[in-house]
């Protein structure tokens, strides 16, 4: 049986400020640091150890991770930081309020564009400033491959041949995971994971920083999943996140 | 040509209580914090980009090197943390007060104890409290390798070989590297690469949390070694380093 543990960043500035985030490299705020420590925190008290560490390539997801292996003691674990863990793109969205846009588009919009499957927001221009084709971290990329926007499904592509060609393996290999990722690929992964529907994983909200334990098989089938700490707290929390795209 | 950055960790709780610290996992002060984070500012300022950061396994060297790269904007670079880069292991004294061991044992001996290259301080018993064969960090190791104590020579023995195996091909292949570590893993590296002898090592001191560069020629021999920023300040540091042993 193997243990594998997600973490979704904690609290942003973004986040603070509702508005829609995806690959802009925003930071923690306060709470997301005090969320990420107290995520090291419960782990080292319930005596979980990890051989490697893995996260996405924007800061919010690596210092939740530094803060998390700090709070464990466990700074000098390998970490592994690819841009296929990282948060859904949001397209032309990036940077507006979901509030405002609910309030302009209407709340059934906001949903569309925040859960459906496979219907991606509106795409960047590709010569916007806010696109990420000139970023240095992506220099390994064709430009063309750096997304302009993203529906879930298109998150699902990346996220799902990374568990297959990386993760899975080191699993397999008796490697111990912790992850620290995002609302979005973290969903990519529990939809791949325990075999959610197209249509049902709109129901499926991560709340931030609270470590998500999945017990897996020897066929990486999962036994179980469960939040550590406060159940209570962790499922309010996910209501929180379902609710920010209100009007 | 290539350029090769180093920095020195910031200032650690046991440097600000001079004690000997060697591989005693101590944190960083607030001062130290922000000696890490006007590296990384100055570094960013200087226009310089890195491909690969290195770090020893101890936090203060870590959390320098993550400040850093945060003030760069930079979090999301690749970053190798391997134990060969660590600081002198400070056997028996490790966690003794310098000032204190001068006072008993005199200044001349406490300099031998910090500065002769070839005469380590008295050794930890493999049983002590302080010793890091149990310290799942150096698991990989066999138990024997793990130091008791070590002079400036064991040091080099240690950080010359992964120069030559790790360091120095990832520069070669055109990786530009920054280095993140240790008094001593620091003063190993200049001794090679400045080819000081034995004796004249001793009046080298590295300064907490400023980037030294060098400028390395196609056969990675130095052409220039120099301070980033205010080159007196980098001077008193040294200084200021020089006379941490004294009564």
């Amino acid at each position: 049986m193997y243990k594998l543990v997600l973490i979704r960043h904690g609290e942003s500035t973004w986040n603070l400020e509702n508005r829609f985030t995806g690959w802009t490299d925003v930071e923690l705020t306060d709470t997301g640091v005090a969320q990420a420590k107290a995520a090291g925190a419960l782990l080292k008290a319930e005596g979980y150890e990890f051989d490697v560490a893995y996260t996405s390539v924007l800061k919010r997801a690596i210092w939740t991770l530094w803060h998390c292996l700090d709070a464990m003691d466990r700074t000098w674990l390998p970490v592994v930081k690819d841009w296929h863990l990282n948060e859904r793109h949001y397209g032309a969205l990036q940077g507006l309020n979901k509030a405002d846009m609910a309030k302009q588009y209407g709340d059934e919009q906001v949903l569309i564009w925040r859960r459906s499957y496979d219907t991606p927001p509106p795409a960047l221009e590709a010569g916007d400033s806010r696109s990420e084709r000139r970023d240095p971290r992506y220099a390994a990329l064709n430009p063309s491959d750096v997304p302009l926007t993203e529906c879930l499904k298109d998150t699902v592509a990346r996220v799902i041949p990374f568990w297959n060609d990386t993760l899975a393996p080191a699993i397999r290999s008796g490697q111990r995971l912790v992850i620290a990722a995002h609302g979005n690929s973290i969903r990519a992964l529990v939809k791949y994971l325990d075999d959610i529907g197209d249509a049902d994983i709109v129901g499926v909200n991560i709340p931030n920083g609270i470590p998500m334990v999945y017990e897996l098989d020897a066929n990486l089938k999962p036994i179980k999943r469960y939040y550590l700490g406060d159940a209570e707290a962790a499922a309010k929390a996910a209501a929180a996140v379902a609710s920010q795209g209100k009007a």
